[in-house]
């Protein structure tokens, strides 16, 4: 057991500012610890119970030592309760602001060598905390009204800022996937992103790392646990302050320097570390990866090639998805001579038998599959579009999907556009673990990010 | 009244190849006209009623000169229907399929020079026709259940392929904005893009104008139209066909050379003609440009400079924001010294003042008014990201810029992310006219739409 497991599965938690009501952001805290199936003590010397759990003084009245100190009061009383977690806690996390981030570095430094010199691993300050649903741990000061947890899943959040955590989990939610871990590590006196990763590599839950960083504290150390990460599970990062402006931004957000960006960008290419452009491209490869679950990165595996065929019943649609293969380095390759006769005498004569095929508004559900089977030893992915529009594209087309899919383990993405049966085709898919995009572009993404070549 | 009226404005139709159900795509078309307000006759032999409209033999058998003749008949039938048309119709749409696209490109010539020897306009063949929702005219093939029909609106949809111009349809109708015209043109053998950007140049309704291109017929025609029309309305245009294979997809879909996208780009960028990237910058362009209305583009205007202010109430979201821009080529610029000095005072200590202004997790709704009331005369245009999750922020943020948006003309665009009170602010805001966006990159390409520099 490391000490970052009593971070992310302690046993007892303590909460020192602990309120009666959620109008407080203590109190918005207590309420989510409830869920918690271990001990939770709430902190504060004007109540002897809130929310029907009892309430001590101080730490040091609780009768246990506890794995877990959540510390949400204000900046400045933050020095003396540190001071008294020392033999009574092993991790702690510092939620309140009031640090770096407004110019008060000095009292910062001040939590960061108490910490040191009692031995309590310390995440914050300034920061969101964890979320971790496989132990029903929540110590988010948003309340669940107001931010909808995902469900649990293999993709693991690590966010620098509070904001864009609980955006990304707003768009994990509604793409459909789950949540392994959510970590918002704020101004990082202490664990910061390099130690996450490194705890996260062997997480078994964790399937997909998605990092959002605005600023880096020890450049090599990130690197290296980045790479370590990265071999072992799908890493990608998005970090922001790449401009003069948004480096402005970043630092007067969390004190630390951002950097330049370049830099940056090309030691992550040298390490073949990815990258998302922006929050959309990180949500859709994030998507994509989950739904292909532990095979998205397996350590040591071969590179998979870029070759990819396109099954449209939308002929501008297969050019757009085309386009976006090229932008996106993928291979659009030709069809085997031999396959092309074949799929000629199988299809109306009418079907476009290139690559992106084009099945026209004529398909039938059955037509997908008859062109997969054809095809699937001659390509490294299949990007299918099915436009909903037409009367031959029914729900029937996820069941056909879901038995095939056993047969090969390339990659399958969807592009299906709103509309008709859209919702119901979409769900269904999504439950045999196909992703589905809302536009050609977005699904080849998709595809590319499973492709990692 | 030009002829292309008795397309778009028909008083008569008749519809050559009615069904009697919509098991057939003539049934489909049958039923979505019967909405329409003037007079309506199918066409066919084997009946005398169809679905309760008295049906002909044939169109000379009508008692009256029609405005609009649609065909939906075998390809290899469609030269002898149009030589009945002489005298007996302005124009026709021929929504058959089997010409040029499946390599019948002598049968696709011949309908051409019949065409234009009997003096018919033609739209297609291989399209989908005219929706026109001021009309209630609906020449589609696809039954609504199928394809939701957007509201009345300001977007004209110009589209060579009828599966992205459902796509497009599709799209605008989930982005809360309606459809002025939405025209699918097909293998263009007469009626082609620069006829449509002539016509909806002179319509009232129409204040942005879409247009998916493929390939062209006349290059230099379109840029003449494309530029006469950009300097009237907001004209954006997205070519597929970018790369070889994708060319080669579109060749065979429309039976049009794609030309080398190179040239087409840079002869756009010459032009100052807009151009989107992929569809999903179309869409959100598209909304910006759609809820801006009329103002989006008015001849002579003065071309608007690109200082943006973002007022965010997460530290990370703006950033993002911020890096955007940057690659948007809009400035953002540093908040003059009088007014930070200004918000200083009016603000909390630990609100990050700056551009982007950080109004933290703390905000009050009342907040963003406050800024944008000492803010409205130093930058162009403002990006507001309200993310939801914290309590300070309410519906009543709706009415506040209800209110505000009257002191300026400038343009404001909103990131909301997942979640919350999200659906509600979103709709509110967007009945007021602010375009709200899922991401704060989106946001941006929002309001560099409309700024459009």
């Amino acid at each position: 057991m490391t000490q970052l497991d009593f971070l992310f599965r302690p046993r007892s938690i303590a909460l020192i500012g602990a309120a009666h009501s959620e109008e407080k952001l203590g109190g918005v805290i207590l309420k989510n610890l409830l869920k918690f199936r271990g001990r939770v003590y709430p902190v504060n010397p004007n109540y002897t119970e809130l929310m029907g759990l009892k309430a001590y003084p101080s730490v040091r009245d609780i009768p246990e030592s506890i794995d877990l100190a959540i510390i949400m009061r204000p900046a400045s009383e933050v020095p003396e309760i540190l001071k008294g977690l020392k033999d009574k806690a092993k991790c702690a996390i510092i939620e309140s602001s009031g640090f770096a981030e407004i110019g008060e570095v000095e009292l910062q430094n001040e939590v960061k060598i108490i910490g040191r010199g009692i031995g309590v691993r310390i995440l914050g300050p300034n920061c969101m905390g964890i979320y971790n649903p496989y132990q029903r741990l929540d110590t988010f000061f948003l309340p669940y009204e107001r931010l909808k947890r995902p469900k649990r899943g293999n993709v693991a959040v690590v966010s620098q800022s509070g904001a864009i955590l609980s955006c990304l989990l707003g768009a994990v939610r509604e793409s459909n996937t789950g949540i392994s871990k959510a970590i918002g590590y704020g101004n990082a006196i202490d664990i910061d992103e390099s130690d996450l990763y490194e705890y996260l590599a062997n997480d078994k839950h964790t399937d997909v790392v998605i990092s959002y960083i605005e600023s880096l504290g020890n450049g090599r150390k990130f690197i290296e646990k980045a790479k370590m990460l990265s071999e072992k599970k799908s890493l990608r990062i998005l970090k922001s302050g790449k401009g003069l402006s948004g480096q402005a931004a970043a630092y007067s957000h969390t004190g630390r320097l951002a950097g330049r960006y370049e830099v940056f960008h090309s030691i992550l290419k040298q390490f073949e570390i990815q990258e998302a452009k922006d929050f959309d491209e990180l949500i859709d490869a994030t998507k994509a990866l989950s739904f292909q679950g532990q095979g998205s990165r397996v350590k040591g595996q071969e590179r998979i090639s870029n070759r990819v065929c396109i099954i449209t019943n939308g002929g501008g649609s297969g050019v757009l998805a085309a386009d976006e293969c090229m932008r996106q380095g993928l291979e659009v390759a030709k069809l085997p001579e031999d396959k092309a006769e074949k799929l000629r005498q199988i299809f109306p004569h009418f079907y476009g038998i290139n690559n992106p095929l084009d099945l026209t508004a004529q398909v039938r559900d059955e037509d997908y599959i008859s062109a997969l089977n054809e095809l699937k030893d001659n390509y490294d992915g299949f990007l299918i579009v099915a436009l909903p529009n037409v009367l031959g594209i029914t729900e029937r087309l996820a069941e056909l999907i879901r038995d095939f899919k056993g047969k090969i383990k390339k990659p399958i993405v969807f592009h299906i556009t709103h509309g008709g049966i859209s919702r119901k085709l979409t769900a269904l898919l999504e439950k045999i673990g196909i992703p589905v995009y809302p536009s050609p572009e977005r699904a080849v993404r998709g595809l590319r990010a499973i492709l990692n070549f």
